[in-house]
């Protein structure tokens, strides 16, 4: 076991899209564990727009990371030490709110112990199981509450997010019609994981293929983009639909302010119910959402790619991939290796 | 008793402001009743800014008013000829959705039969007890759902909906701070009707005057206008806020699609709810509304200003002080005198 820890420390805030030297790889050595901590190896660092958000002095969800910190960002990794009463060395953890890490050291009641599911693997805990699948799950079921027959459509489709929420609703019963950015992507949601259509933003006229693809209209957005995307949903709306509005990584590397959706009206004249909503404002029902989200996963009803990068080096270079639309599903990066692989 | 009617017609749609000749007043003699209908004698046309939505061609929440017919709008009148059971000559009912006509020849299960209430002028129908009373009712409470201590801020808060959202907002509790365009509106809204603050926004910085009036945040946004003022508005929104989106007046008149708010990605980041409503939405819940303003009425809890213009002919020009800001309190056009007047 190690006795140094490497961390990502924010530099400077990023203008624009992330560069190099806005963050910087220190090596320190471990401190010495206190009453009630534990000491954790990162094995899968969660990569989520999010993190892009939290390096802006914005005024968001959670304040930003301060200059000279450690990076905020969590993931998935295996206990080495423990001074915490019921959390042993050998244990899997999800870490939460944590820092890019290779070995976390956290108050214990922050790491959740992960059960063992039979035939599911590990990375589902970064995915389905994970932030984004609660993301999912509670911005589709809670705030959107699909009907059966309702169509539903979702942007960043192949994301860790997107590709849940299509997936649920179509558990549901609804018709889902999935925005992504690439041939590929589009395939993989049509042909894997059941989405009744895809539209590729790149190639594609989006509001043509909307009035294609959804003839009876919207009813759900669930909002991971922003931007044109948007607007062009807006613009479909039906009456009484709703909006989880969940993400806007159009917008996260703007470097001015930018106006927001010119059908704005829309919200108004379709009586569209817009909800914003962050996943940890759910943390206290996230035991619903993994049971039933590991139900449908052991019954084979839930397909999900996992983008694993690995190296903790390539952690910041490995962000812009959610912002060139280069992944598929879940990105991680992978920090050191699975127990038992 | 006339035989002749008078009539406004949509002529031409207008582009950017009504102006003379898009309506055309013209005279027509009156069709015998038929059976199921009454004529009303029209008393208060009443004129709203959704009268303008409906001139225009486009996908609003009731089809576009159709050229050559006649404009659509409600008011109140007395009834002169019945041939609907239970609706007899000299009772005072509501229109709802009849037209702009001196004599309106509609459906008797269309129209609402008034009670008298003690102390209650007739003109409170078309304010607290109408369709702007009901708006303002139901966009708060059941919308915003106002906790008592909360902060809330309403746009056109000198207007027939605005000035009784703050009033409703007062007697649960909250703060209340209202932006209209007139010093003179402002004193009547701080003075007459309660409000904790009112903000001139034609004379002074909204935001800055915002920062001072709501030291707290902002917990409710009660919205009438759109454009700048609400983007003033929802960068001062608090975590959880709820937004009534039930006007968006400032952009009615446009010629141009117009961005929306800059400040958009805010309602992600506070986790804002925002409703798009119109007040026909809840109209099978509207005896719960007028028994809840009738007693606050009855109470002497609610004051209202009715703006009122002589004159059918003078209908169209007088729809511009809508637009304008020239109102205190709800507009209406007399047609023709109280029956006890």
């Amino acid at each position: 076991m190690s006795d140094m820890n490497q961390l990502w420390v924010l530099k400077k805030r990023p203008v624009g899209d992330l560069a190099e030297g806005d963050l910087e790889l220190v090596e320190r050595p471990l401190d010495p564990l206190k009453d009630g901590e534990v000491r954790v190896r990162t094995i899968y660092l969660s990569l989520d727009p999010t993190n892009r958000i939290w390096m802006s002095d914005v005024d968001a969800y959670l304040p930003p990371v301060g200059i000279g910190d450690a990076m905020r960002g969590g993931g998935l990794g295996v206990v080495t030490e423990s001074k915490c009463d019921g959390i042993s060395p050998g244990q899997n953890v999800l870490t939460g709110l944590a820092t890019w890490e290779t070995y976390c050291t956290l108050p214990g009641a922050s790491v959740t112990v992960l059960p063992d599911l039979p035939g599911v693997p590990l990375t589902a805990w970064m995915g389905p199981l994970g932030a984004t699948g609660m993301t999912a799950y509670f911005g589709l079921m809670d705030i959107c509450k699909p009907k059966a027959g309702e169509t539903v459509v979702v942007s960043a489709a192949a994301g860790a997010v997107g590709s849940m929420v299509g997936q649920i609703a179509k558990l549901q019963g609804c018709r889902v019609v999935g925005i992504a950015g690439s041939d590929a992507k589009c395939e993989w949601l049509t042909g894997t994981a059941g989405f009744d259509a895809a539209i590729n933003y790149k190639s594609e006229d989006v509001g043509a293929a909307l009035d294609k693809h959804c003839p009876d209209g919207i009813d759900i957005n669930f909002e991971n983009v922003g931007g044109d995307i948007m607007d062009a949903v807006i613009a479909r709306l039906n009456d009484f639909s709703r909006m989880a509005l969940c993400g806007l990584i159009a917008t996260y590397n703007d470097k001015e302010p930018r106006p927001g959706p010119f059908n704005f009206a829309n919200l108004l004249m379709r009586r569209t119910l817009v909800k914003g909503f962050i996943v940890i404002d759910y943390y206290e029902r996230f035991p619903e959402g993994v049971q039933a989200m590991a139900g449908w996963l052991m019954e084979g009803k839930l397909k999900f790619e996992t983008d694993i990068v690995d190296g903790f080096e390539n952690a910041p270079a490995s962000l812009d991939r959610l912002f060139t639309g280069k992944n598929l599903g879940k990105l991680v990066v992978r920090v050191s290796p699975e127990p038992n692989a």
